[in-house]
C-alpha cells in the first residue's frame, strides 16, 4: 500500500538510529549492553534504569531494526476479555492465518480493563513476536512507545476508544448495521421502537446507537429518550433491561439489542412476561454469533463478519511486520449485512 | 501426591544423564553441540542427522535436565478444534492460572487430526513452554518422547482416545453423566428413549452412551439400536440425527444428545416438525455451556466442570514440572451433575 523507501533515505535511517543507541546508553548513564538488555525485556536491569532508558527511547523515537531472525513465531492476540462466543469467532480466524504463516497464537486478557498491564507489555518486548493484534482493547502511550521501540507492529480490532490516525485498525460497519437493523422495524410497521445499547465507552456501541437514532430520525419517528437503556453486551444485561422496557405501560413494540447476546436477553424477559416473538415484540440483534440461528425464533440480526475481520487483522500486522515499518496507517471497516430470520415480525394490532 | 526421592538418587540420576548426552553425540557421530541445537528445536540441522539424533534421544531415554531460567514464560495449549463455545470455557480456566503464575496461553489447533502435527512438536521443542495441555487430543509416540526427552510436562484433558496409564489427565465422570441423564428421563416415565451420540473414537463420547444403556438396562427397558444414532458433537448432527429420530413412526418421547450443541439442533428439527418441548419431547443435553441456560424452553443437561477442569489440567501441568519430573501419573475425573430446566417433562399421553 505504500511505495517502498528509496534505497539512500532507508541507510541513512539505518546509520541514525545505530547511533541512537549509544548515545542512549551515554545519555542514560549505562553501557550499551544494558540498552539491549532493556530492550530485550530482560528482567536483571533496575527499575529505575529501565524507567530512564525507556524514557530515552521514547524521547529519541528510537526503532529497532528488524531482524526476521530474532522474531519469535508467535503473533499476539489481546482481549478485552474472553467470555463470549464472540471472542470464539476472533481467535478462529487469527489461528487461521497465523497457521499459514507457521506461526503460533499468544493469546491474553486485559481482565476487563481496556489496556493490558504492564507486565504484559514487558511479556512482549521479551517473547518479540511478529505483531500484536488488540480486540476491544487498546494500549496506553508508553506501550504504544514500548512496541513501537522494539519494532513490533500492532493493529487494533474493532477499537473500543479511538485509537488515533496513526494506529492501523480493522472495524466493521457498525453505524449502517445499527441503521439497517432500525429501518428494518421501521419497515415492518413499528413506530415504538426501543433498544438495547452496549456500553458507552465503546466506540462501536455509539456507533450502533447513533444508526439507531439516524434511522428513526430519517422516518419521521421520535427518538425517545426512556426507550433507550444501557447494557455491557452481556446476557445478563440483556435481560435486566429488557425487564425493565418490556413491564412500562407504553412498552415498545420492537427492540434493537446492541448484540446477540444481549438478545437473548431480552428473549428470556420477553418469555418470562409471556410476550411471544415476534407476535408481540420484534428483537433484532448484531454480531451473529452461530447461536443467533439456534435459538427460538432463529434471531434477525446484523451480522458481522468476525472471522473475516480477524483474519484481516491477522494479515495486516504481518504486512506490517514485512515492510519497513513505514506502511501507511489503515483504517478499515468490513461491511456489515443484516440477516433476516423469524424474531421480526409487523407490531401487535392494536 | 509422591514423596521426594532421597538425594542421592536424585544426583545419580543427573550424572548418568549428563554422560548420556556425550555419548549420544558420540554414538550419533556428531558434536554434542548439534544434539544441543536438535534439543533446541533449532532449524539448521540436516533432517537426517536430526532424526538420528532423535531416535537414540528415545532409545536412551534421555530426559534433558530442568532449568528453570530456560524456560519461557508460556503454557501450550493444543485443541482438537476451535469451533465451539465449549473450547472457550476451556481457555478461560487455562488462562485464569495461567495469569497468576505469570505465563501467557500459546494456543494451537489440531485442525480435526487427533494428533497435532510435527512441526507442532518442533515450535514447542523450540519455545520450551512450562507445560503442555492437549484437548480431546493426543500425541503419537514420537511427539511424546520429544516433549519427554525436553523435560516438557504435558497433560491430556478429556482424553479422545486412551492415553495410556503413564500420561496424566482430566475428565469428567463421562459414564455418571449419561447414567444420570437417561435414570431423569425414565424417573419422568419415558420408555421410547432415543440417543444422538459423539463420535465414537471420542472415549468421552463412549463413556456417555454406555451410561445411557446402563440406565436403561437396570431399569428393565429394552435397549433399541434403531433409536440410538451417531453424530459429532456439532449442531449440524443434532439437527439431522434429530429429524431421522423423530420423523420415525415409532418416534421416541424423550431423547438423550451427546452435547448440548446436538441438543440445540434437535430443537430445531422439534421446531421444524411441529414438536414443543417438552410437550412432545423432552431433550437432555451435556456440557451446560452458557447457551443452555439462554435457550427456549432452557435446556435440562449434564454439566460438566468445563473450567474447572481446565484449570485443574494447567495446575498439574505446572505441578508436574516443579516436580523432578518423577510425578505420579494421575487420571482425575471431576464430577457432573444434572441441570434439571425445562426441557424435559412427562411423556405425552397415548
Amino acid at each position: 500500500m505504500t511505495s517502498p523507501q528509496p534505497a539512500e533515505t532507508r541507510t541513512q535511517k539505518r546509520s541514525a538510529q545505530t547511533a541512537t543507541l549509544a548515545e542512549i546508553a551515554r545519555e542514560a548513564g549505562v553501557s550499551a549492553p544494558t540498552v539491549s538488555k532493556v530492550l530485550n525485556g530482560r528482567a536483571d536491569v533496575a527499575p529505575s534504569t529501565r524507567a530512564r532508558v525507556e524514557e530515552l527511547l521514547r524521547a529519541h523515537g528510537y526503532r529497532r531494526r528488524r531482524a526476521e531472525s530474532t522474531r519469535s513465531p508467535l503473533i499476539d492476540l489481546v482481549f478485552h476479555e474472553l467470555e463470549s462466543a464472540w471472542a470464539m469467532e476472533v481467535i478462529r480466524g487469527v489461528e487461521n492465518v497465523a497457521r499459514d504463516a507457521g506461526l503460533s497464537v499468544v493469546l491474553s486478557e486485559s481482565a476487563g480493563r481496556l489496556t493490558p498491564g504492564r507486565t504484559w507489555a514487558d511479556q512482549v518486548a521479551a517473547r518479540r513476536p511478529h505483531g500484536v493484534i488488540l480486540v476491544l482493547s487498546g494500549l496506553d502511550e508508553s506501550q504504544r512507545a514500548l512496541l513501537t521501540s522494539r519494532s513490533i507492529p500492532f493493529v487494533v480490532m474493532d477499537p473500543a476508544g479511538d485509537p488515533g490516525a496513526d494506529v492501523p485498525s480493522i472495524g466493521a460497519t457498525n453505524w449502517q448495521g445499527g441503521l439497517a437493523a432500525t429501518r428494518h422495524l421501521v419497515d415492518l410497521g413499528h413506530t415504538r421502537i426501543g433498544a438495547i445499547s452496549g456500553p458507552t465507552r465503546m466506540m462501536c456501541s455509539r456507533a450502533r446507537m447513533d444508526g439507531y437514532r439516524a434511522a428513526l430520525e430519517t422516518a419521521g419517528l421520535p427518538v425517545d429518550p426512556d426507550l433507550i437503556m444501557t447494557g455491557d453486551f452481556h446476557h445478563e444485561a440483556g435481560y435486566r433491561q429488557g425487564l425493565a422496557l418490556l413491564r412500562r405501560p407504553d412498552r415498545p413494540t420492537a427492540v434493537f439489542a446492541g448484540n446477540d447476546l444481549q438478545a437473548l436477553g431480552l428473549y428470556e424477559a420477553a418469555r418470562e412476561l409471556g410476550l411471544r416473538i415476534p407476535q408481540d415484540l420484534s428483537v433484532v440483534g448484531f454480531d451473529d454469533l452461530p447461536v443467533a440461528r439456534w435459538v427460538g425464533p432463529p434471531l434477525t440480526t446484523v451480522r458481522q463478519p468476525l472471522m473475516e475481520m480477524a483474519e484481516a487483522a491477522a494479515r495486516l500486522v504481518l504486512d506490517l511486520g514485512r515492510d519497513d515499518g513505514s506502511a501507511a496507517a489503515t483504517r478499515v471497516e468490513l461491511a456489515t449485512s443484516l440477516e433476516v430470520r423469524s424474531s421480526t415480525g409487523a407490531p401487535p394490532a392494536v
